[in-house]
């Protein structure tokens, strides 16, 4: 969970560790700036030429690979893939049966033979190549006659380019767009499809402090397990098949042989997925006086209802586990972002920086006319967006809830079969068909008809509430009604729909419109009524972001130059595109009197052991550590094997897994979270209390050698003792 | 409440300071060993010469004064006196009214003659001298023919050496026992009477943090105020009059001209209480399997019945709010000791340290059989007393309740007042007339009927849950049967008591033995019906003190020259009498990835504040704060003015209000508390983690300069900007 939602950063604070270092800059560089930031990555102790690390396909940075929604590397010439524990979660969970708990008791393939499948799903992408495509975007943007135009003729350029970068077998390509549309990258992966789950560390090492220390310092979590990468004999990528053989990357990363301290240089690359770092003042104001309380306050709400459901039917504690582990975590993200940024008085700070930014612009006079303008509008589409908050949240929520949110999206599917390929809505083209099957498919294990019904009455009589100039009359009319009777009887209908059975919903895949049109089925009916509704919405939205389109780089624009009039180094926002943060190792001041300290120890594994999940080690770990059998690991600066280390480097949801290089480019460990008190840096940096979380390789080292062994592991990343 | 009745202590651990510091040794030094300890002394770095040091009427030792139960120290030549504000709370309270509450405004005279008296009980005690009587005492038990006798010889000697001691007037002496009895000494006092409170922060500075932060760090309370000693125009002590005159001390402490730092040298002197860390493993493991986990549940079940009476009735609240904080500071510390005895596995300490000090006797043969023997006897007592732990437990509370035990007290001493003075019960002689009459209207103040009965009800309802071996004739002849219907009848009867007048009570002061059992008063028919009884326990428990006073002082004598075999230096357990520690300025890693860090800020009072008491700073504090009116004071090392500091010194209750002095002997703080994880040190000292809290000079300074000043006394400690 930790790193695929949250926000973590660079800055040194280093008053605990004698000699202070200066304060670092936050970023999450983007691979083309190396050359800018190369005197700050040498000062922070780089050892390595930024031109070497500017390769991306080349040493070190061509280890780095993508899993989607994570990061990862290679760690050995025979496609050997290291990751957190956390991002293989699904695949250690898909291989655990009623007979053999993967989670619980770990993984460990003798051979390679032995490795297990990680799901058809399960990827693995390898950077080709990146390439700017600014002009050609800027210009299809600028051709277009309105705001839908321009939104869809970026949609159209976009699937054009994707298209055509995919047609090469065995690829996976996608833009990305940086500084609201400032600058267009495309990113061409190789895709391969065999992944295989090589090595897990039992749960109790893997998931250590589970939810209870989630997003905590101090921290004893052995986060890290082992993929490998397979090809088809050809050496292109192929679907699993048991003649497929390793893949073997051009580059690997070799483990660290120079121990890792306090205060040495660090660097990750990874794969961050979102902040907003540049988003307006109003945005924000937005976001944190009412986005985030009101979704807080509805997870909490389904929260609640299903663990009371939950306690009746152990069939929906466990089916619905995993949504309730996405509504928890999202839910106490939002409430720390909160409370950061009451800390730091965020909304302060982001006023203070938009007024300086158009005091600036109007200083400029007519130069400065076209961004004043363009933030105008930016505030004024938000106010729009605001207006009908609520009822786009509510139908959004509803129309995603089981067997509605399958009806929506196969009817929906139909409408967008019947057209050419090419212009299709993005995430229903050809190449999205797996993905929805997918869906279609896990909903099975996501799903118990009585919680259904809960969650459905849940959100219509949220929809009720809405005041009536905001209702929608497809909505009103299929409901019938506007009170808590009607809500009753339309749930009652929808009871009737036979799109709980997966056999059912994988039926409709392939049904054309007019089957949808005459079904019976009351979910379907739901859909048939309320798609047309939906879809003049999601024009309206494409209105807007047309608008924004126009508008929102030319703003973006001028809060770069200004920064750089500042002395400011800039770096976009997270994409989920490739990004570099640099720093150092370094504790923090949690608060007055109180520090952090960079380094846990085996030791403090035992003291936080209960022997009740999530702190119930292994009795082999938990008698090594007795034993001080620190089998080589231990650092004399610590006394023990480090376990796990803080430093001051900027990621975000999407690193998690990232690998931590030290000066010489080589392992030094695995990023996996960040700090509680770094959430809100997802909006405004905080660059005392933005730390981040990394397993140290030491630790992983430990594991595999003196509680769950993996002789054969340790041999191929090259350890030798 | 802090330090009345906690532990603390001495050690070093300075991970977080860059240099490691040695680690220091424990100890509560009496003041003869200060030539023994003087290497260790220089080599913290105490720059003074140890001979100053050790002249207790010189300077800087001469200015320490005991307050009974606290300590403190003179810091004028005019008798101004400064202590904690925890330890000049009664005196804070007792000058409160209606209309101006200084516990929450607090006080600050601006010239002598405006300052309050402190109360008719308030005492400060300056030591004018240290008589070694070791052979007088041994000499006397030793003439006794029996262990009756020997507690009864013990008891004489002291009162006769008492007795003459104070026989000049103004002086009150004391007989400390060392060792188990192997060195007595008696300490003279001169007694001074007239004590006036001269200057308290508000409260919402003196007790900042309340009992949420008691025993905690990081700590931002400014737990410091000032007395003034008065003494009659003779220069002699006196009782209050307006014609006193400050009394003027041959020392007072200067205030540090150096700032204090990490790592520095601090030492303390004062009258630490109570510590057991030479008692028995297994009086060890009856406290800590029995007495504490017994005593928690007894407070435990107590707070709760207050707590519920006091939600309807507001006069119980207040009334019985000191009974409360005490129970509540009790188990809190007895639970805090049972955590720290299971972090540091004190049970295997214990008793490995004992199995080490009994083979070493073995291995002496012939010589060892004595305290061999010695041992075996002090284990044969416990148990002993175990036997009967629960009953004598049970009547002590219950004789201890409200009126009950206001006619138990009242009929004792009728029967003492028969005999010569010479011969009373200590506790019961003339000189401790006051103390009674004192107790007698105290109860005013913290006694209400219907509580009262319930209190009464929860300690019958445990005696009659005794086994029948075990009870009371006596008690069972006046309760009249052994079940629930009998304590209520009993507790009917009870409640026609008139003793729950003070004047009542105070008419009784002067009654004679006839009289009262005479009297129709039902507590008074309680206390004479089971009085003879208790007396008769209290004989039993005399004769194992005897057996205790020929066993232990041999037993420790044994284990004092155990640990000298080993190497270490070797100081008595805390007994109330003046002690000295040492040590240096330094934080501590209370878990692993944590550090305490030595010092604590203004800025960090702001961000605990919530407005809401305990969290409730004057505006004028958040102002300067704020504003970062530091008024000179602030320390570069922490970019601001320090408000509490850590070290690692060994102080128990009894020390609050003791001057911290630097290398020179100057004034840098006041210790006012022990760490959370120091309390269980008062059994097994933890050198890890013991720390002594201070209130930093510095910030009692700033309060007085910038939040709520008090120029007049910054001047008379000769402070100047």
């Amino acid at each position: 969970m930790p790193m695929r939602l949250r926000t973590l950063s660079l800055s040194v604070f280093a008053a605990l560790l004698g000699a202070p270092l200066a304060h670092a800059v936050e970023g999450m560089w983007v691979p083309q700036q190396l050359p800018e930031i190369a005197g700050p990555l040498k000062q922070a102790g780089l050892e390595l030429s930024p031109e070497q690390l500017a390769d991306l396909t080349g040493d070190p940075m061509g280890a780095v690979v993508a899993l989607g929604g994570c990061t990862a590397s290679f760690v050995s010439p025979q496609g050997l893939v290291v990751t957190n524990h956390h991002c293989a979660y699904g695949a250690i969970q898909l291989n655990s049966t009623a007979e053999k708990n993967l989670i619980k008791e770990g993984f460990n393939a003798a051979t390679p033979a032995e490795e297990l499948s990680a799901g058809p799903n399960a990827r693995v992408f390898v950077l080709d190549e990146i390439t700017d495509v600014t002009a050609e975007a800027k210009a299809a943007i600028a051709a277009a006659p309105n705001a839908l135009a321009r939104t869809r003729a970026l949609e159209a350029f976009e699937k054009k380019l994707v298209a055509e970068c995919e047609s090469e077998p065995g690829y996976r390509c996608r833009l990305y767009s940086f500084f609201g549309g400032n600058t267009y990258r495309l990113f061409k992966n190789l895709e391969i499809r065999d992944v295989r789950l090589a090595y897990a560390p039992p749960g109790s090492v893997g998931k250590y402090g589970g939810d209870i220390d989630n997003w905590m310092w101090p921290r004893h979590t052995g986060d890290f397990a082992f993929y490998r990468a397979y090809v088809g004999k050809d050496g292109k990528p192929a679907p699993f098949s048991p003649d497929n053989v390793p893949y073997q990357p051009k580059h690997w990363l070799k483990i660290a042989d120079k121990p890792l301290g306090a205060g040495d240089f660090v660097m990750v690359a990874g794969y961050p997925g979102s902040t907003n770092r540049y988003a307006l003042a109003a945005e924000f104001d937005h976001t944190a006086q009412t986005v985030y309380p009101e979704t807080i306050r509805h997870y909490r709400n389904l929260i609640g209802m299903i663990e009371e459901a939950g306690r009746k039917d152990p069939d929906i504690q466990v089916k619905y586990a995993s949504n309730m582990a996405g509504w928890n975590n999202y839910a106490k993200n939002y409430e720390g972002q909160l409370e950061g940024f009451k800390r730091i008085d965020a909304a302060a700070q982001k006023h203070a920086e938009e007024a300086a930014v158009l005091a600036w612009l109007k200083g400029q006079g007519r130069k400065g006319r076209e961004a004043l303008q363009a933030h105008a509008k930016l505030v004024q589409l938000l106010e729009q967006s605001k207006a009908t908050r609520s009822r786009d949240y509510t139908l959004a929520m509803f129309n995603n809830t089981g067997v509605v949110g399958a009806a929506t999206q196969l009817y929906r599917l139909s409408l967008e079969k019947a057209k050419p390929d090419a212009e299709r809505e993005p995430g229903f083209q050809q190449r999205d068909l797996p993905t929805i099957e997918g869906a279609m498919k896990q909903l099975e294990r996501r799903y118990v008809p009585a919680m259904d019904r809960q969650l459905q009455a849940y959100w219509l009589n949220e929809y009720i509430k809405l005041p009536a100039a905001q209702r929608v009359p497809a909505v009103d009319q299929w409901l019938g009604g506007n009170d808590a009777v009607a809500v009753e009887r339309a749930l009652d209908r929808l009871a009737a729909t036979k799109l709980g059975s997966t056999e059912e919903r994988l039926k409709w895949l392939s049904a054309d419109r007019a089957a949808f049109e005459a079904s019976d089925d009351p979910a379907i009916q739901y859909a048939v009524a309320v798609l047309p509704t939906l879809l003049k919405l999601e024009q309206e939205r494409k209105v807007r972001a047309g608008e924004n389109l126009a508008a929102r780089p030319v703003f973006l624009q001028a809060v770069a130059d200004y920064k750089k009039s500042q002395g400011k180094a800039v770096y976009p926002d997270a994409n989920l595109s490739l990004r570099i943060t640099f720093g150092n190792v370094t504790g923090y001041e949690p608060k007055d009197g109180m520090a952090y300290t960079p380094f846990t120890t085996l030791e403090g594994i035992v003291a936080k052991d209960t022997g009740e999940e999530p702190f119930d080690s292994p009795k082999a770990l938990l008698d090594a550590v007795k034993a001080k059998r620190y089998g080589g690991l231990e650092d004399p600066r610590i006394g023990s094997v480090p376990v796990n280390f803080l430093s001051d480097l900027d990621i975000t949801g999407g690193n998690s897994g990232s690998p931590v290089l030290d000066a010489q480019g080589k392992l030094v460990g695995l990023a996996f979270d960040g700090n509680w008190e770094s959430v809100s840096s997802n909006w405004v940096f905080d660059p005392k209390m933005t730390r981040m979380i990394a397993v140290d390789a030491r630790y992983m080292r430990w594991i595999m050698q003196e509680v769950y062994p993996a002789p054969q592991l340790l041999q191929e990343m090259g350890i030798t003792r």
